[in-house]
């Protein structure tokens, strides 16, 4: 762990990979890289000297770079790759001399560095690279998490449980289906991010994207601007977007929704397991594991940290993603007097936020703990009033309670058992005759499981999709 | 024009098209839209009466309802469709009776509706047709916007114009690419939002989401739940998800991401154009048209309205989304309390704002003059630095500048060129030696046109995918 | 009720008093004020005929102007004033005929409307009036609230309750000073919007905010236009600020600020009701209302729709407090290009989102029921683990468990509890010597009632405060 | 500078006094002062050995402690106070055996520490003081830009420059009733944020709020929770307010919305720099300072970069006061279950953000160079139109242009000016009889100098407010 990485007051990404990830050693190494790939292809395409390219190569690496330097020498350019290209130049220099390069090589060499490119260029295309690399470990815990609920649904298909809607008892359901549903938005959270990433595009265009400094670095070779750039991304595993989109920021904006509908889904699921943990619900738990969740002075306290840090998340990353498309409609010119600046750290934010809530989502789907008693004993909490829908409907045409009929006599009833606690099920056979519905039926019509719907077809939904897009589970 | 539609203080969107298609009577009519649709799905399974159907299909006009008395009785269930369908039923009933049913006819008729479905059925599915229909004329016109853009780009292909960044002139560029760039924008724009149309959803699942009031209705039938949601789906040409999302609200914030999207593609051009249209830079006015962009007190006034209201839209839409993604990072349980109502009027705005701002767009796109002389003069103000990038290019080795060589050189004679007022090519020309570099080739090397790079290449890229998303144009 | 500002997509303002008070014919009729007010001023000042302004101040009736064709007009100049004024200036042209002038009267008493204004000054100067014409009701409401808390404080000052944190049980509370918190916020948030909206300043500058055609308007007479703009704030019964604020947008975000603090106040309130009003909790209720809180399906629902809509507006606010900054951020110029466009909808948003959370929070603070018995339940549901913390710091040092001793004989304790579901006294008694902390005082240790700390003090400082601000009450 | 608090995707921030004031170092060390001044006040009361306090003091250094370890524990209880907690114990207990203590004293000192608080108070408290820190530089800095645009204001009173509303050329103004605007916006910001800082409470309540513990611990003494609170928040020079606040965030809404309002107030000085310093507008431009602002490629370019990282604030700070206000609004129960997690990290943004832009500023505005005669050359670019207003109120009874009269004459001359590029003057002059407007009569209406209104008079009053608030100034 990079100390320069810490983030003591962001509790969901602290200590963990997405922040490692998105850290500012992450992101100087990923400019380093982009500037080596782009060295090389000029080398690959004959334009600077192959042992420039691998005196590059061997200066990119982040080790070599003095953060707290390159973040005094930031604020004057407004951006970090200019301090960073002047210190990689000198880096260059030295290990083409250390590589044995004549002093005439060594100049060449560093200034082979950063040719026919600009700022922008290698900063779009690094938060592109960070944005991959930390979408890696994020889309592993998405599946992971995908597994572990596919998992909860399979056991909990017949959990009986109840639903509850504006946070009154509504209808039986089961647990099966309500983790079904979370799996069909980690699942849908997850083909979006991955497209989005596999989108990820190169930046490449020159001081104005125009590649004009380019065009005349290919003059006389057999090279083109853009199929050098088409090289680059290869190299760097992005996709080429065929020009540049320095002031069309929609790929950036595409990224920062996927990201914030991975936070979208893990929401969910931490919503609902933040009502369950609670000790009036019970129904649901998260594992406990050592050193987490405990409290310092309450030593009987176990909090759902996991699900506590997710909606901590979700309550950043809307703010994030306004933010990273309020930079995104300042664009202006052919480089943006602001906006482009502005997009950075909400950018990172939205990756770090992002890929932190999947971290916690897995945790938290692998270790759930469910309580079937619970669940039972809260659906029946109110003794039959989850049925009240199909009393009436099926037992309206019936149903009488002093000169009451129909549907006002079935909510008489139902407002009788709630207020006096007088069972729904003895309320309805006073007022019900025997003879056109029996014990018997009355029994089935306020059975729960027998008022799960479509319940199993809806989770069989859920799994096909989730089936189809995870092909190896 | 409906009165109930006006917006006074939404100037980009007051008095359109996109005010009218989300306005409360078009909302009315997509709730009443989904519950004749739906009495017809029943009817074509046997499950109701063809003259209940009937009945419902002629009582679904929004004319017929009374927004005012709608409103005054939303706030107690806290959505609209509660009231709405006490008076559905009332009006089917009246209307039964009028087409010659009998007592019980009508109030067959009127139990009828909505049967098996819940108020969240009709809301978000209603929200999603009002989509579709706001989304048929806001993506007619960012396809005119982006005829007219691919013509702004022919014509000035080759109209030389300076790029800037960080607000200082850069480099050379032509307005073609500048354009080409507004085009691609708007290109990937209409992409995503057709995509996110296509893909909207059909909410169906009953009041938790189990689909079980709907299993009691085709219990005994042919008929399944999802059978019959599929020919809802068909009917209201919405897609059918195969199982409710009622909780996930993914569909909703990939819409409203892609509607965002709109907005960004159309604020690259406004910026630009809000720039362009000011008096000391000149290149670019939008088209005069009666009343339009007019002062009362100040006649000589001529505003850039179109530009400027793109501009409100451009703040507007990232916190309208950021609230959209927050309503749906709040969802919990199997209906959310509140984090459901807060997304409604979110969803509204994105579609309205970004709508007005498609309609701003096409309108501007279609008028806008340019005036080439200007992005000449406006190139040459600097007389020739914006070709300093080439000139340390290509000329540093050559370069002295009293006891300066090289890229010290050119950078002092640069700044010379800037204080002093002196013309760069003179100063050049005294620095350089003619033995190793011309006339002609200093010619050459400051002549703007010689240093356009890729700009055609470029050009022909977003042509080419303009051209392949708009295969009829 | 106006059928013109329904509002069918925001339950929490849907057809109550801050809907109306913001709608566009309250708009309207604010900028008629203005006009008015200022034709009113100019008549004081001997610069217009008194039945000049007699004219205006009849024609300045919403009821003569027709929404429809004010919205269709209004983008073409981006602002409802200027097809306002037109209209105007005709109507006092008919009022003046109507009422005996003769043609060169009525011109001129037409030509008097707005002199030395512009638009700017009337929209800025009317939304401030909207803000304070809705705040009347919405500070009648908040005092309403602090009212009703203010006696839920004195009802239930010793009614004991668990305190949660991270949503598990912590130690003993009151549910009084849960309520004096509650009382706090509301207190806090009252005298924060009072003091924005007294402070809510005429804004009056003319075209540029240099007064220049009113210093035409003046000339040769004792007016000035400092002194005239001071008469209209104070027949408008806003604060004078003595110099136009027209780019200086601090006045709007610091009454939106003051708005949004109304909505998180509320806010507290309702997340804990939406929490006690749980069916598995059930230590709240909101009062039942004739209609309120029903569902159409589900006869045994009742919903607490204030709290679930002062949720909805929870999570509106924030967005909308946010368009307001970023519009106020784009402010440039001497009159912004859509900075100042996109303001106006936040703003009146703003208004109408606390105002209408101020409502629902009066209706909801006025009727809450309270279980105390089910307070008290839960706070016993972990028997005596609530009291950890305190066992934890008086009893360590003499508690053993097995071979453990002190803070992890206790923790080891208190683990046993928890899973075993044994006493906590039981353990703890077997675990700590009878000579050195008798029954009695193990009894008091794990008593709640003698585990409140300074509830009491709290409580009388919330209290104190309360009173202070409300000296009538 | 220390290698922590880097943040290189933060140009506005990065490098400066204000990333310092709010790294993770600097939160530390303020949780640490927290600790020291509590165990402080506990000795002053007779609560615990003064030598305990000692140590406590001793260990309360935030480089004795490894940010990296803390991070890496900070995830598991979703706050930093409780790893920071464990290690000043056992730091402490070193310090303590190191001054001399036996073992029992070590341990009793370990034991001081955090006696009677939770960690909310500690982490509450801590940014406070974290904000009243970095709020000190804040405001000096605010001061300095004060007095440096009163200094423009005194030198520019008379410069005359074109006012300009929605891009286009409306009315002669001058750059010192514009430069007054920019400090009336400063002195109103820098004044809320004053009253916001002095107002930052203690935060001091207990694990929930009800000062149980610390009762336990005053027990016998005459100390009072309410006292020593009192004692804590003298030591730190934070305000006392009485009672915990711990679930009503409505101290911390209102610090983010005064630190929001600085950034919107140098944003509008930010706004007309960029447009000031654009090539074709060229009014003003910020000191060239060594390395300020300078392009790598481009040896010409002089990037207003103080402007544009004011820019870029303006774009991130409304997200995070919505972040922070969304927060506030999730708060529920005795601690809040993501909400006050979700604040930290948004009120640091805005402390941080408002911050640099404020250390930007005061940058900007010392060096900020201004160009009188481009301002009067952009005045007359339009040859006189924009007198058209004073043209227009004070011509057309008099103009005629062909059968046109009166208003209609004017803006036909106007249009004829505009469109032909014909002197206004001389179209006026063939329009108006001499003998009703003499020659000199219409040279001074064309003169701007003549139409510049009450703009003296509200720059004083501008100077007023600044040198009330800025009373050494």
């Amino acid at each position: 762990m990079d100390p320069r990485e810490v983030s003591l007051l962001d509790p969901v990404s602290a200590g963990g990979a997405a922040a490692r990830a998105t850290g500012d050693t992450a992101f100087v190494q990923a400019m380093l890289d982009v500037e080596s790939a782009w060295a090389g292809v000029l080398s690959d395409a004959g334009l600077i000297e192959p042992a420039a390219a691998e005196a590059v190569a061997e200066a990119a690496d982040a080790r070599r770079y003095d953060l707290a330097s390159l973040t005094a020498r930031t604020r004057d350019g407004a951006n970090a790759l200019i301090p960073l290209l002047a210190d990689l130049r000198s880096t260059t220099h030295e290990v083409a001399l250390a590589a044995g390069a004549d002093r005439a090589g060594a100049s060449a060499a560093a200034a082979a560095v950063h040719r026919g490119a600009t700022s922008q260029d290698i900063i779009d295309t690094a938060l592109m690279l960070v944005a991959r690399r930390a979408g890696a470990a994020l889309t592993a815990d998405l599946a992971s998490a995908a597994d572990s609920l596919a998992g909860l649904v399979d056991a909990h298909r017949g959990t009986l449980a109840v639903a509850r809607s504006l946070t009154q008892h509504a209808l039986p359901t089961t647990f099966g289906l309500r983790a079904a549903g979370w799996l069909s938005g980690v699942v849908t959270a997850a083909d979006r991010i991955r497209g989005a990433l596999d989108a990820a595009p190169l930046q490449w265009g020159g001081a104005a994207g125009t590649a004009a400094a380019l065009t005349d670095v290919v003059a006389g070779s057999s090279a083109t601007p853009a199929g050098l750039a088409a090289s680059l991304a290869d190299r760097l595993r992005l996709a080429d977007p065929g020009a540049p989109w320095h002031t069309q920021r929609l790929p950036v904006t595409s990224l920062g929704a996927a990201l914030a509908d991975v936070v979208v889904a893990a929401s969910k699921v931490a919503n609902d397991v933040l009502l369950g943990a609670r000790p009036e619900v019970g129904e649901l738990r998260e594992a406990a594991s050592q050193g987490r969740g405990g409290s310092s002075a309450m030593p009987q306290k176990q909090n759902p940290v996991l699900a506590v840090t997710i909606k901590q998340a979700a309550i950043a990353a809307p703010a994030q993603l306004g933010q990273l498309y309020a930079a995104a409609a300042a664009a202006g010119d052919e480089r943006p007097d602001g906006g482009w600046h502005a997009e950075w750290a909400a950018l990172r934010a939205l990756i770090r936020t992002a890929g932190a809530a999947a971290e916690q989502l897995a945790a938290l789907t692998a270790g759930l703990e469910v309580d079937k008693q619970r669940m039972r004993a809260n659906l029946e909490l109110s003794g039959g009033l989850v049925l009240s829908e199909r009393i009436m409907a099926r037992l309206a045409a019936h149903a009488r309670h002093g000169d009451l009929r129909g549907k006002e006599a079935v909510t008489a009833l139902v407002r009788a058992a709630q207020t006096s606690g007088a069972s729904l099920r003895e309320l309805l056979r006073a007022g019900i005759d025997p003879a056109v519905v029996s014990d018997a039926e009355l029994d089935t019509l306020l059975d729960p499981d027998d008022y799960l719907g479509a319940t199993d077809a809806f989770i069989d939904t859920h799994l096909a999709t989730y089936r189809k897009l995870h092909p190896d589970d």
